[in-house]
């Protein structure tokens, strides 16, 4: 079984070294003169007393099996996930009601890192996912979540239909998102505790785990192309989510 | 001067058929038995006289440059751009307020492609971008669209904040997206004549540009990692922007 990862790139590595959730090993740089971002990772790393190495750019590369690497790598421990009970455990103790993100067969690793990087904005504490339809979390999902993955909270399920009826038995009211649905998003209410179902780009989300959620809604759509990214739509149904939080947060 | 775009893909083919702007000079499809999706397409061709060909999938990745396919290209006419003044004088004539996108260095094809996606989504008129400073609308940037780039008016500028003097004098106001902006954007009143800037991942919006705004708008956003993905950044303003409008107009 693989225990090390190798992220890359500054978004990731300084937000590993910041959340620090993951043991590092080491940091890798480049070599030669250091731009500014990398220069301030470096000093975060030496306070944290984690050995700062240099190696050949193609060797970072390789390491990192991609070019998108801008000079720096970092030798990890894997990304360590929650178990579903452990969550449950933590979740009415912030002042805010829970507000979770459910990502149903996301196998794109860049729509997957799209979402937890609009996830982690909205302040949503935890991502669920089932383990075995949705891509896992990889530095690829790191780069594409502009780090925000070293931030969140994950928790992966055999049977997501079976976790979100763990959720609602804690009071969660369950969303999924569905372009075939009545209720509009801008007509729901989001202001109590609350998870978004999100599902693949094409197929959606998956007949069992629609039948467990308790509204499905719509993104409101005009014109000839009636479909949204992914990850777009994932962002749009968030933030929504998000404003009326805000507001009923602030008239509470 | 290149006169013939190659599209390649299900959606960019079957959009610009059914926009119908394009010149299409042929179809190409690969050999042997057709998935459903595509002998609608065929289907679609023939009906309006186009002549559809069969030529091997490897041809076809080679007319494409790309191995985004889907087993289908078109050969058409250039993307036909309009000039600003035509818009200018057509702009009052719809039953709702103009609504428009302009994006300012966006040079990202795959960010512009979402970006149109969304755009024709919460249905705007049209899209102005700095012919030098934004990707132009090949046919990566139509596949990125899902074919939306078919349907969307586009106005390319020389000098875009002039452009956007011309839009004021025509009662429009310019809200552009700035993560520094003290405004946010759910604060902001979008339900008249109302032109939206996304500047480029990273940089945003450029200075020049930036001044010539009425409003600065930002998105609010919690927590550690402070940035979202710019397609996201313009989908979460573009949908708020068309929830007030939806909002308003069922009000009034």
């Amino acid at each position: 079984m693989k225990k090390q990862d190798i992220l890359y790139g500054i978004h990731p590595v300084r937000e590993a070294i910041q959340a620090g959730r993951r043991r590092i090993a080491a940091i890798l740089l480049a070599p030669g003169k250091l731009p500014e971002r990398l220069l301030r990772i470096r000093e975060m790393a030496v306070k944290r007393g984690i050995p700062v190495k240099t190696a050949p750019a193609n060797r970072l590369g390789e390491l990192a099996k991609s070019d998108r690497h801008q000079g720096i790598i970092a030798e990890t421990g894997i990304f360590q996930t929650t178990p579903l009970e452990t969550l449950l455990k933590t979740m009415g103790a912030g002042t805010s009601p829970p507000f979770l993100l459910v990502a149903d067969s996301i196998t794109d690793p860049m729509n997957l890192g799209a979402l937890i990087r609009t996830a982690l904005a909205v302040g949503m504490m935890a991502l669920i996912t089932p383990r075995d339809r949705c891509a896992p979390p990889t530095p690829t999902v790191s780069s594409a979540s502009a780090g925000a993955l070293e931030h969140m909270t994950l928790v992966q399920v055999t049977n997501l239909a079976r976790a979100l009826g763990r959720l609602q038995e804690k009071g969660i009211w369950i969303f999924g998102l569905d372009h075939r649905a009545e209720l509009d998003c801008f007509q729901s209410d989001f202001t109590g505790p609350a998870a978004l179902v999100i599902g693949g780009e094409g197929k959606g989300i998956r007949p069992l785990v629609k039948k467990s959620c308790d509204h499905l809604v719509s993104i409101p759509q005009n014109g000839p192309v009636t479909s949204l990214n992914a990850s777009v739509a994932g962002a749009v149904v968030m933030y929504e989510a998000y404003r009326q939080r805000m507001m009923h947060r602030k008239e509470s």
